[in-house]
């Protein structure tokens, strides 16, 4: 096994041979009419990302200010970047040191990708192999590198998997207009053939990780006032030039507020909140920040911050959320729920939705088309050609 | 039976013990073991209503713009609410001249309640007769004059039920603490007992009636574009005030879009958007009127629009959506969807709301005690230590 692991590490079509005949061999003993498998598929994770060291925070920001679907700063987007980036490097820096030297994105989302495809191999037989990727818009890997690792694992067919359960522009939207500007550089013959995930809100397995999550920290607190914490959901926030625009986000995220909510029965009170708001610009709120100041100031000392816009653990539930927000309230009864992480129910969730997307043979869903109506941006309009044609 | 309803009509009383007797021997005859009927029940529809005349137009504004709830305008609140309504008067009177001479609200709400209530006589015996009454925040039936009705009935056990499915402080709120005021003038020694329907944004009969109204409309459309036409779900917007404080209608909107989106399952492309802002400050977008201008712009003429947080035709559908919005729009494909107003499947949702209520025994949900974090209106305390002592 240890052999075999070695040998598949450095070479990737071997691999990915062994793999594929493991499973069809599985396959072939379990139901003997099978047909033959349609993989292999790579299963791409996208998200932001984050910097792994302290020392990739600078190539982190400068991409992240260097991407005018995120933030739009005009014909001078590069220098006013590079400005920027250099400027915000020391303190950004410094919040990385203090959640241990950097984001754990990477290796959470190394680590779902890997056990999504496991799972995927087992329940289904007609697309695997699956092989796990992962593309982070702003630090390694970056698109770019997972792409032309995809063409050398001979992958034809992958499936682009938003890691934002709910849409937005500024993410699932952004990381799919890279990945559309990627391909025509680094796949101008289309050897890969797409599809996107590009929503997921109310999927039941997301829906049942973030409850069973929640129920547990619920359980740290006394019986007696279990009933009556507040759970406050906190999403990242938008610019309201974004919302005004359209942007299906914070309907999304309600939406998945409501459903986990509808699955704890509505046992508690609660309330969703929005955090991490920068700038002199108008941002949609209430913020986080501020309702657990006011909340505490009332006498409402036991709540729990539960992040439902992010999957995995990154500076925003570990420095803002922990450190800024919840330390900073020195109220004992504020917690915060675990993020899904490696939460078996949501790997699962994961495997199921891939697995529904690949049976279903959508290439995004129907409301991916449909452009902001208040945008008109050319980069939106080419991207959803490339995907859809 | 035309006598029995001339008795009734002039001697509540005697109303109240003839149909108290027919529901308690019908149950009687269907369940010799049922325990007597707690009843009677006066299920009260809340609304902040509309004027049935033009005539009516300047009081309705008057009572608007002088609560403090939904327009804070200070210390001068009477006087300046005076000078509004005189201002805007002509305007109004004229729009509401415009969809046939006042609005349809009392129509519609005294129907649904005398509809609902027939419906629960049968489901619910053990809480029957059911009475039915409409109090109007702003209009006739004014909420102190259905109290004292409510009081001569010999009303003792009243559920409170709001015609808003997503509670807003705006709304909900306001007449709910208006309820309050008027019950320590009115009713000083607390005869009616009350409970309180404070939100159900995403009850499953109301998804259904959404969904069945927007699928009758959808069959109006060829079938080649049917699946192509954007559902614009409209609601009411807020001042960004207002949402930064923390209401939590926003995300119960959305919750209700999700929820029929998920029953029609999601066929079509939609967005939520945010009708009837006004005034200088900023308020919830994106905006209807500027979605569907900019969707016409980028050829997207087939859409229909849907009232997704009124039950029934008032003003801002009539007017505002009909007139304004799609009738400026100029394309053929632009409709608007029924609003709930007299539907069977809607009636049958409010029946079953209260069925479910009644016999949950909750006096209000657990939402309604949390104030809005940034809220600290000492109205709302008092109103709700009226409604949970």
């Amino acid at each position: 096994m240890f052999r075999l692991s070695l040998l598949s590490r450095r070479v990737p079509a071997a691999r990915l041979l062994i793999r594929r005949s493991l499973v069809i061999s599985r396959s072939l003993a379990t139901a003997a009419t099978a047909p033959p498998s349609k993989g292999p598929t790579g299963v791409v994770l996208l998200n932001m990302g984050g910097p792994s060291k302290t020392s990739e925070v600078y190539d982190f920001l400068l991409r992240l200010f260097q991407d005018g679907d995120l933030i739009p700063l005009g014909r001078f987007q590069d220098k006013i970047a590079k400005f920027i980036a250099w400027r915000r490097t020391p303190k950004i820096a410094h919040h990385y040191a203090e959640i241990g030297g950097g984001s754990p994105i990477r290796k959470w989302s190394e680590y779902q990708a890997k056990e999504m495809c496991k799972l995927l191999d087992e329940i289904a037989p007609a697309t695997a192999p699956h092989l796990p990727y992962v593309a982070f818009r702003y630090a390694n890997p970056l698109t770019e590198d997972t792409m032309k690792k995809m063409l050398e694992d001979g992958i034809k067919r992958a499936v682009a998997f938003t890691q934002y359960p709910q849409y937005s522009c500024s993410t699932t939207g952004s990381s799919l207009n890279e990945l559309w500007k990627l391909s025509e550089k680094v796949d101008p013959g289309r050897t890969i053939k797409w599809s996107v995930i590009d929503r997921w809100p109310t999927h039941p397995g997301l829906v049942r990780a973030f409850s069973q999550i929640i129920q547990q920290q619920l359980e740290t607190y006394d019986e007696s006032v279990r009933d009556d914490v507040m759970l406050l959901f906190s999403a990242h926030s938008l610019p309201m030039t974004v919302v005004n625009r359209g942007d299906p986000y914070p309907a999304e995220v309600a939406a998945t507020v409501y459903a986990v909510m509808t699955e704890l029965k509505f046992k508690n009170p609660y309330r969703l909140v929005w955090q991490s708001q920068v700038g002199p610009q108008p941002w949609l709120g209430a913020q986080t920040q501020n309702t657990v100041t006011h909340l505490v100031k009332k006498g409402q000392t036991d709540m729990i911050l539960i992040p439902i816009a992010f999957t995995s653990d990154h500076i925003e539930t570990l420095h803002e959320l922990d450190i800024e927000i919840i330390g900073e309230a020195g109220a004992e009864g504020i917690t915060r729920a675990a993020s899904l992480n490696g939460h078996p129910e949501f790997i699962k969730a994961l495997a199921d939705i891939v697995d529904d997307h690949l049976k279903n043979e959508e290439v995004t869903s129907k409301q991916y088309p449909v452009l902001c109506p208040m945008c008109d941006k050319d980069v939106c309009k080419s991207s959803r050609k490339f995907f859809l044609e």
